[in-house]
């Protein structure tokens, strides 16, 4: 078999078989085919797509190019998470500890972020003492423990992925439905869970701009699980703004301990019940999803999600003291505002924007050496829909650095549209797909 | 301005602009562009085209990554030539004789081949003695005195064609009408030429399967040459069967040779009197058409060609004793034969199987790196069109090397589709297009 041929299939629009795909990722991770033909491939794939069985078996290729990592010896149905990717999402910090509180055991492998702030993992670290690289066993045996652990990924975890997705960022070949569905679905797989929620965003902020694209990217990854036999829950979500207020690493959690502590942003608060109700119904501690929200709702008021968290944080060596006073998270040494020029209400937020501006201060990284810093970040002061008078506040900028500030500012007034008729405001929860199908909610 | 965004801006169906195109040519040729992103772009390009314009400053692009070789010191209208490629075209060789017999000089860079057979540099070789590494300023002496000299192309012609054309090679995006373009082209012009006839094949054995894509590429090349101000014809022709009776490198100079003699095969003699009557009239030595195909038959008929050959072969190095004796020339040790296995009509002869077949024999190259035989082939004994009867002589195998031949016959036996009916012949010459328009012979 010649990669070369395959390019050619792929190329001319045909179904490249299982064994191809498996000599395809086999091949790569071996250094048998070089990048400029496998780039090649990928904007071929970009270009033809792949059908059901095509993604299946690329899916499967990507799991067996590492280790499937063995919960079984944790008691009851684990339940994974995935989100495809929001400014301002912080969504993880929250929920792992208010699912972990209703008794479904929460064993995540989360990622450190390229782009606009840190991923989870980037996050978790600015909590002082926090160790987001266990072993497999320590892992495991704090999930047995306290319900719940997050760390940074082993490095036999579907490494076909990782060679693919840092190819696939330099060659303009990320937004691919195939590609995405096999990366997340490889990573959730290969981690080891029983059953899986994801959060497909669409909007500004989102790989997906369009709500019937993120239909379909759910839709097809619900499917791919399905055949793995792991029950699969795909929510559709809203990024046409940011979420909750704060966009930034130690910003980011500090607001989800509000959220723990029963107030913070009602679009995080909301989100967080909706994964957080899907997850606890596959789970098996929920009968149904409305069961499962009011149990949350119910741990949120008692304050147990909240404890859970501190317990969390002690077990991976995280000072706990820190999760009661967020204060003493780092903060940086400066904040500035950002004023309206006009009256009348926020039309529109867009995220894109207000990523890009928050990786200026310092928040994000542009490239995979870069260092973050944890402590910059934006606070929103409005959201879409709010009422604003000339020369009120739009956003907080805390920043070390003023280098790139003016520059940062500048995205950050331009990502706000002021206008002057309430906007109807799109709701954040759009649609849920499962194995009955789609609901949905708008 | 990033390569990255020029990915995704021609991915997404966008036009690039000039300092884009110039961009991307000077930064891959001093390697500040790795192939892993050049071949997603290619491929992207492959997808979407690219239009007369982009087309335009790629070529141009190209063109100036090397030196452009000034002809001026040549008295005269130089006219260049070029074949898309076809199974045992051996027209360059006679072809340049023919039209400096006319008093029009032939500067010509050839190349070697990769695929089928050897290039006009690789056959030219199997004159012993005969040099196809001249300086430059040799080579446009010997135009100078001889009227006619054909060389390996410099170093510096074209450098980036050179470093695209490898990388298109493998990554499956040779197939590109814009790519196709831009390369001929590129070189075409670098090469100083005043004016450029091109051989557009159509059929099995060329790039082009069908006439209606032959036809669009003829029309854009000239379109491209007329930009830079430099007369162009197309001329279509249908490479349906091999072109003559002889594939392989030593047979095809024989061939070549008869066709001097005012002998040689039908089709062969008719496409060097085709594009010879246009090169003459771009050259200046014939009013239009007819008038140069006259004198070509006249030249051919007085055998001044055939003279004008043995001096160029002379001037060159070679031994010019081997143009009056061609059995000087290298053949292979042992001769077998395919015989008809069913008495009919020739209905078909597959140009790409009877290429795969020589390739195997040792006649082309499959790699770079790859060693040529010169002295094995094929001599056709049938032509579509011809009676044959059962056990009747199909083709002569010449070869040194046992291992491969029974594949080598399998495929030429496999090549010729036989069946009773006498089949509709499609002419050789299917169209010319010049600034004037398209004037279809068919």
């Amino acid at each position: 078999m010649r990669f070369y041929d395959l390019i050619i299939k792929k190329r001319d629009g045909q179904e490249l078989t299982k064994k191809e795909i498996n000599f395809m990722i086999k091949e790569y991770c071996e250094d048998r085919i070089p990048d400029y033909q496998m780039s090649a491939m990928l904007m071929a794939i970009y270009f033809q797509g792949m059908n059901i069985d095509e993604i299946k078996y690329l899916t499967m290729a990507m799991v067996h190019s590492g280790k499937i990592i063995d919960l079984s010896s944790i008691p009851g149905i684990k339940v994974d998470k995935h989100s495809t990717g929001g400014v301002g999402d912080t969504t993880t910090l929250a929920l792992a500890p208010m699912v972990a509180a209703a008794g479904v055991p929460v064993a995540k492998m989360s990622g450190r972020g390229l782009g606009h702030t840190g991923g989870t993992i980037d996050k978790l670290e600015s909590i002082k003492g926090f160790k987001t690289e266990l072993g497999l066993n320590k892992f495991i045996n704090i999930v047995k423990k306290v319900g719940a652990s997050i760390i940074s990924p082993t490095s036999d975890l579907a490494p076909a992925d990782k060679k693919l997705y840092a190819l696939r960022d330099v060659t303009g070949t990320i937004d691919s439905i195939p590609l995405i569905v096999s990366s997340i679905m490889s990573k959730k797989l290969a981690a080891g869970a029983d059953a899986i929620v994801l959060d497909v965003t669409t909007g500004s902020g989102a790989f997906m701009k369009e709500y019937k694209d993120a239909l379909k990217l759910g839709k097809i990854m619900v499917d791919i699980g399905l055949e793995f036999g792991k029950e699969t829950v795909s929510v559709i979500t809203n990024m046409g703004e940011p979420l909750g207020f704060a966009i930034g690493n130690s910003l980011e959690v500090k607001e989800a301990i509000e959220v723990l502590k029963n107030r913070g942003p009602e679009d995080l608060r909301d989100l967080c019940l909706v994964l957080g109700a899907y997850m606890l119904e596959l789970g098996g501690a929920a009968k149904n999803y409305e069961e499962g929200r009011k149990r949350l709702e119910k741990i949120l008021k008692e304050g147990t999600a909240f404890s859970k968290f501190k317990e969390m944080v002690a077990a991976q060596g995280g000072n706990p003291e820190i999760i009661d006073k967020p204060e003493l998270l780092p903060l940086a040494k400066h904040c500035t505002k950002i004023k309206a020029v006009i009256t009348g209400y926020i039309q529109k937020i867009d995220s894109q924007l207000i990523g890009e501006s928050a990786m200026l201060l310092g928040a994000g990284r542009e490239k995979k050496e870069s260092e973050i810093d944890l402590s910059v970040g934006i606070i929103l002061k409005k959201k879409v829909g709010s009422k604003v008078n000339i020369n009120e506040d739009l956003a907080e900028v805390y920043y070390n650095d003023s280098e790139k500030l003016k520059e940062a500012k500048n995205k950050l007034l331009s990502s706000f549209v002021i206008g002057d008729k309430k906007p109807k405001k799109i709701p954040l929860i759009l649609a849920a797909i499962s194995k009955e199908g789609v609901k949905e909610f708008r």
